[in-house]
C-alpha cells in the first residue's frame, strides 16, 4: 500500500509498497477515506519526538476487517488517537489518553493514517453519522481538541474570551466558543481567516506580526475572563497573558519547542489559572458536526492523493495554509 | 394607550385608555414592537403572587423617551425584567436580579409590556443587533432564562442530558443544550414539538401522560448526568429524578404551586445536586440570536394585536400552545 513515512528529522518518504497492517486481537483494519495534515505532523517531520513511521492521526475511513466483532466491518469510522494499555494506574482511573505506556496513532510507536490502511483498537473507534460526509468527519479529531477547552473550563455565556491565533485549530476553537454565547474575539494576522470568523458572528482583531524586540505586543484591549492561545509561538502566549484579567484563565492549546517566555510569579500575583489542553472527546465532536453547527468547508485548503503526499506536506507547511487533506489514489 | 391588565385572580381586562407611563429619572419609555406571552403570565392571571397591573415581561421595542441619555432614543431594545434597588447588600454584591426590594416588569409592583408603552431603567436595556428582527428579539428573555442553565452548571460536551418537558421553554432549553455538544434527549408529550427537537439534532422520546396513580412513570432509560425539568408539574420533577444518575445534577427550571413530590433524603443517598434556575443573561442571548444559532420562527404559534389581548391569553393557555405574540394595533 501507499504510505507517507517519516524516516527521521527532515526525512519524509513516500513508499508505494508498505506492508498492509494486520489488526491484532480486538483491533480493526481501516481503509482510509480522508486524512488531514496537522501542525503536529509538520513538527514530527522537523524531528519532534523522534517519531519514525507512517505519519498522520486525523482521518476517517471504513472498517475493512474486525475479527473480534464483524459488525464493525463496512462502518464509516473516525478514531481516537491514544492507544492506552488499559492496565496502568492512569488507565484504571479512566484517563487512558494519559496512559504512561500509551502509543499514539502516527505520533508515538504506532503507524498513522497517511496510508491506504491503518489499524486501531475497536475501543478507539466511533461510527460516523450518515449526514456527516468524509470531508467533515476528517475534522473530528481537531474539533474534539477544540471541545476539550469547554470540557475542561466552564465557559459561562456572560464571559469575555479572546482566541489568540487564527490558524486551522484557532478557527475550530472560535467556532466552538461561539456556541457558548460568550463574547468572543479572535486575534490573528490573516485577514482572510478573520473574515471567516466574522462571518460566524465573532469579533475579530487584526494583529500584525510584532516588531523585533517587542514580542509581546498587544493592543490596548479590555482584559478578558478567558484567553486561549493557539498560536504555537512563545510570543502568542505573551500576547495572551497581556489580555488576561486578574483571576482569569489561560488555556494553552498549542505546543512549541523551548521554554515559556513568561514569569510564573505573574500567575501568583494575578491569581491566574493555567489550563493545558490537548486531545478531546470524539462523541460530542461528531454530534456538533451532525447537528450542522460547525463550518468545515472553508477550512479545506486543498486535497491531494496519497501518492502526492510529499507535496501535500509542503503545501501544509506554507505560512497561513489552512487544512490540507489526503485521499487514497483513485478514490 | 391600550393595556392588558390583571385585576386579580381570574380577572383580565383590556383597557383602551390606560395612562401612558412617564419615565422616572434614569429610566426610558419604550414603545412596544412585540411582546410574548409566557407561562408565568398565565399563572399571574390565575392569582400567582397576587399581581395587579399591566401584564407582560417578554418584549422588544423602541426607546421613545430617555431624558437622562438621549442617545438611547430611537434604539431597538430588549430589557431585563428585574428592577433592582441598587443599594441593598444583595445589589452591592452584584446580584441585582435577587434584590430583596426588587420590582419585576409585569410580575411584581411594576406595570409590564402588554401595552403600547412601558418603562424600564436604562440599566436594564440592551440594544438589539440589526440582524435580529423583532420576532426573534422578543425571545431574548426566555432564551436568557434557558442560558441560565449553562451559566450555572458546567455542562461538559461528554455529558448526557435529559430535558423533561417539550413546551415553549423546553424547546429553547433544548436548543441551548444542543450547542454544548452534550448528548441531549428531549422527553415530551407532543409529537410535533419533539419533531422540531429532532430537526435540531436532539434525540427525542415520546412520553405519554402518566396513568392516574402513577405520576412518576418514567421509561427504562439510561440514567443521565444532568436532567432539566421544565414541565411545570410535580410529576415532571418526579420523572426527572427517576432519570438522574447518582451524583448527577437536577436543574429546576419551572415553577408551580404546591409542595415538592420528592423526598430530600433521596438527594443525600444519591448525592444529587439540585440547581434552581430562573432569569438569565441577556447579552449572550442576543449574541446567540445574532449568530443565527437559535431557531425561533417555528416556536411562534400566533400573533395578535394588543386589542385582542384577551383572546391571545386564552390562546396561549390552550394545552400544547407554543409562543403567542402581541403587537401594537396598526403595526
Amino acid at each position: 500500500m501507499i504510505a507517507l513515512l517519516c524516516r527521521g528529522a527532515g526525512r519524509v518518504e513516500l513508499t508505494p509498497d508498505y506492508g498492509v497492517p494486520e489488526p491484532p486481537p480486538g483491533w480493526a483494519r481501516i481503509r482510509l477515506s480522508r486524512a488531514g495534515i496537522c501542525a503536529t505532523d509538520l513538527e514530527l517531520v522537523r524531528g519532534y519526538k523522534g517519531f519514525q513511521g507512517v505519519l498522520g492521526h486525523e482521518f476517517c475511513g471504513v472498517v475493512e476487517e474486525s475479527p473480534a466483532d464483524r459488525t464493525w466491518e463496512g462502518r464509516r469510522v473516525v478514531g481516537e488517537i491514544n492507544i492506552a494499555c488499559g492496565e496502568c494506574a492512569t488507565c484504571r482511573r479512566g484517563h487512558g489518553s494519559h496512559c504512561e505506556r500509551r502509543r499514539v496513532l502516527g505520533i508515538l510507536n504506532h503507524d498513522g493514517a497517511f496510508a491506504d490502511y491503518l489499524t486501531l483498537p475497536l475501543a478507539n473507534l466511533h461510527m460516523v453519522p450518515d449526514n456527516v460526509a468524509d470531508d467533515k468527519a476528517v475534522f473530528t479529531e481537531p474539533l474534539a481538541a477544540a471541545l476539550e477547552i469547554v470540557e475542561g473550563v466552564h465557559v459561562r455565556p456572560d464571559m469575555t474570551v479572546y482566541v489568540v491565533g487564527d490558524g486551522k485549530l484557532g478557527l475550530l476553537i472560535g467556532q466552538v466558543l461561539r456556541l457558548t454565547g460568550a463574547a468572543c474575539t479572535m486575534l490573528g494576522r490573516h485577514a482572510d481567516k478573520l473574515g471567516l470568523a466574522a462571518g460566524w458572528g465573532l469579533d475579530t482583531l487584526f494583529l500584525p506580526p510584532a516588531a523585533p524586540g517587542d514580542p509581546a505586543a498587544a493592543p490596548d484591549l479590555p482584559l478578558a475572563d478567558l484567553v486561549v492561545d493557539c498560536t504555537g509561538r512563545p510570543a502568542g502566549q505573551q500576547t495572551a497573558l497581556r489580555l488576561l484579567r486578574p483571576r482569569g484563565t489561560l488555556v494553552l492549546k498549542s505546543t512549541f519547542h523551548g521554554d515559556a517566555a513568561w514569569n510564573p510569579t505573574d500567575f501568583v500575583v494575578n491569581e491566574w489559572t493555567l489550563v493545558g489542553s490537548r486531545c478531546g472527546p470524539f462523541a460530542p465532536a461528531l454530534r456538533l458536526l451532525s447537528r450542522g453547527l460547525i463550518d468545515t468547508e472553508p477550512l479545506i485548503e486543498a486535497t491531494y492523493p496519497l501518492s502526492e503526499g510529499v507535496a501535500a506536506l509542503e503545501h501544509a507547511a506554507r505560512s497561513g495554509a489552512l487544512k490540507v487533506l489526503l485521499r487514497p489514489d483513485g478514490a
